[in-house]
């Protein structure tokens, strides 16, 4: 997606540790319009799979996943990252490693919200070690729905995620695919 | 707004505790055709208000400030509650009180994103005690920005919040207000 990558180009910041920045329009402060057609761009990609339900992990899986549940008409469920005293006890529940923070969590959601008939499409904003992804994909066979793919905004080739998703047999569409960043540049697939 | 209310009479759920329960359509699964009408709704409301910037706080504040955003055409900041590796160290930082929880927890947004000539509009899903609306106010204020006002999706009358903003000089525009809850039953303001 063109006006995705320019965007990174000119507005994300490499930082020390493989790191990219895109927190002035992705996710920290947003940019509507941008995730607007990032959204719309899932919407086509997966146009044909007859999805039922989107599915991501709060917080900044929330803004592109919305809008692509706009633009597709289906609701859009985000796995929890902590209990809260309000979420229903009926839970699926998976454990999910961060290489970011160098801990686990948990990632929850309500049996309510998710059935042996869905058609699940995942969207998140990153794919680097692939676990978030991996923890939804464990939700959804839990429930025993099926996983029509995962829509991923930015894409870090040069981590393990998107190999082991594709593995798996499982569809995975990035919007910007990440080759490399060395010496603060980045270089697309 | 009367889509929203039959939404909440429909498919809300009063649990013991005063606890009203949304979380079919607005704050884990969501419905975002319901949530962009919201968008609408707020950016209607403060259209005149020369609105430069969207704070809310994460998650469930996420997707009606990204559709707000969206209709306003103005970038959208999420605070975030928990200190991440990839987050800038020049923050702004406020301390919270969850009743909900019981225990208090820190909103952050970077310097980066939120300055003095800021006219802020605040988004969020649920207005009960205020804390989380106070929070960002405090982030807000450190920066020397200007809060413009504050968008509520559903507003809980019998709690303390939206008196305590309103006495403070803050315009505070609720889509849904209840007055009450009693034997499961809800009666809108």
């Amino acid at each position: 997606m063109e006006a995705l990558k320019q965007k990174i180009l000119s507005d994300g910041r490499v930082l020390p540790g493989n790191i990219l920045k895109v927190d002035s329009f992705l996710n920290h402060q947003m940019d509507p319009v941008l995730i607007a057609g990032i959204g719309r761009q899932f919407a086509n990609l997966f146009a044909d799979q007859s999805i039922s339900k989107i599915m991501t992990v709060e917080a900044s899986g929330i803004a592109p996943a919305i809008l692509t549940g706009l633009a597709l008409g289906v609701p859009v469920l985000f796995a929890k990252k902590t209990a809260s005293a309000n979420m229903d006890e009926e839970t699926y529940a998976a454990t999910v490693h961060s290489y970011t923070r160098g801990k686990d969590y948990t990632v929850r959601v309500s049996r309510r919200y998710l059935h042996a008939e869905d058609r699940i499409l995942i969207i998140d904003d990153f794919l680097a070690n692939g676990q978030a992804v991996l923890g939804l994909c464990d939700l959804i066979s839990q429930a025993g729905a099926t996983l029509a793919g995962a829509g991923i905004v930015i894409e870090k080739q040069f981590q393990d995620g998107g190999r082991i998703l594709r593995q798996k047999g499982i569809r995975v569409e990035a919007l910007a695919i990440i080759k490399e960043m060395s010496n603060g540049q980045i270089t697309f697939a």
